[in-house]
């Protein structure tokens, strides 16, 4: 397996933008494995046995994503999930990461790493290249300087890789940091932002204008998304918050540039765990009921950037 | 394998000041376990084989706390670099966490995580409670906001664990966000620093006064580091950046309150990668160089403490 056969020559970025225009859709699909969330992969129908639950739990994630991956742009595990199932989690996040490339779909590796010099290096290589672990795209926390993304940068730009880069997240307190108000006039998230864009203006671009450094963006705060989507014009926005979290799909227009592209809107339990889903008794089931959500996303958000214009 | 059984009743204040009296140390060993460091892990040596690297590289890491431990306050493995050697990284790190234990040894895991809601349970539940990743202490990133510490708070808290939240770090470009200037008046880190000890003033302490709730104040700050031992009376520091990284003995007893107590001071290429044992042929000989060094920092830290006065 070499670093071509999961992303292609071409930038994350275009990859991306190319699922999605195959697709018609912008929606991410999340992964965010609970066991006990379904009947299918609870402890108590696996005896409690670590490693059944969470080959159950890679069960239901690929099921999901063969059953949705031609009607969403990307798909985003989330590590800690994974990581909450110790050693067997991880196997299973390796076999979903697996999965996802053999069916040709983007995948965002939530793990918000962010660390520094040498040690953001070792996670670049652990999350940016080649391993089990490799993804698409990674998204990282900036709360160690600007600084400290250069190698996340490095080892993206050499592998064809993005980056999301927590600027403005989608949490009731997030406010409480991100928009502490700055001596210079503006807000963290804004100066954040700033400086992102002033170092993406040195990074290459696609076709469309953006670059490996993408950003992320609540859906539960709408101003403060419209206001990403100026200050950020070369990043791509990942936006969470969206449905179970309270964003609407109005909400999220805003983090769309005036052609309708630059953002993937990701749906985590909307979609794995839609309430049609519940009763599911076979994992096909589980696929059907997690397609008709990811369709019924990707209409809502259709029709919301069409009632925008 | 019970939580008890690895820390005790005790809070993790207690328990690491404890073990920090009973070997007259302050010192937190690092284990950054770098593949290519050292002959007896490398690549080369082990045929390119993944699994038989994160073999070597746990049997050393090891042998370095077989060494240190009883001239060491508490272990420190970095996450990243187990991340980076994959699933048999994850699996070394496993048995250096067990090691650890069993040799009654603090371990604080370096993973710098940090997320929302139910993601930050999930961590929690990783890296707080009994599973094969638990550890006494986890450092914490507070990027998306006080409130995403709660989940980590309440599982420390439950559990008799600590966590060191970021506040203040040791690389270079640091300064450029957390010391970025509010229109309150403060600093950002000192922003940070005010509102943890607001929250840790709601949570129990030890004898000594401290609670749960440490912070990361980088060595190579001196200033700031006072600043923080000022501003978080409450609070253990985890200080990063002596030696390596370039800061001095003289520039860490900032960190310390009056009675030479309230932080532990990491050393990681210092004592497992010392010069002396580059040589080494055995991993014997590795612990007896990875001992000589975390005592020489020891007596550094002494002395300087001492010249304080």
């Amino acid at each position: 397996m070499t670093i071509t056969d999961f992303v292609g020559a071409q930038p994350f970025s275009a990859v991306l933008r190319s699922h999605a225009e195959s697709t018609g859709s912008a929606v991410c699909v999340g992964v965010d494995p609970r066991p006990a969330a379904h009947p299918l992969t609870s402890p108590e129908a696996h005896g409690h046995d670590p490693v059944a639950v969470a080959r159950s739990v890679a069960a239901y994630a690929k099921a999901v994503l063969d059953a949705t991956h031609d009607v969403v742009a990307c798909c985003k595990p989330q590590a800690a999930f994974f990581e909450a199932l110790g050693l067997p989690g991880l196997e299973a996040l390796a076999d979903v990461i697996a999965h996802a490339r053999s069916l040709g779909l983007p995948l965002i590796l939530d793990a918000k790493r962010g660390d520094i010099g040498s040690t953001a290096e070792a996670y670049a290589d652990a999350y940016l290249t080649d391993g089990a672990f490799a993804a698409d795209a990674l998204t990282v926390n900036p709360f160690l300087g600007i600084d400290t993304l250069e190698p996340f940068i490095a080892a993206a730009s050499t592998n064809h890789r993005g980056l999301f880069v927590l600027v403005r997240t989608s949490n009731p307190g997030s406010a409480g940091l991100q928009e502490l108000e700055l001596t210079s006039g503006s807000l963290l998230y804004q100066n954040l932002a700033g400086r992102l864009t002033e170092r993406a203006v040195t990074l290459g671009t696609d076709e469309h204008g953006y670059s490996l450094l993408g950003a992320v963006g609540g859906a539960t705060a709408p101003e403060q998304l419209a206001d990403l989507r100026r200050l950020l014009p070369r990043s791509l926005l990942l936006v969470p918050g969206y449905g179970a979290q309270g964003g609407s799909a109005d909400d999220v227009t805003h983090a769309f540039d005036a052609d309708g592209w630059g953002a993937v809107v990701n749906s985590s339990r909307g979609i794995m765990y839609s309430p049609a889903g519940q009763d599911a008794t076979s994992l096909a089931e589980v696929g059907e009921s997690a397609r008709t959500a990811a369709l019924a996303a990707r209409q809502d958000l259709r029709d919301a950037l069409g009632r925008r214009g």
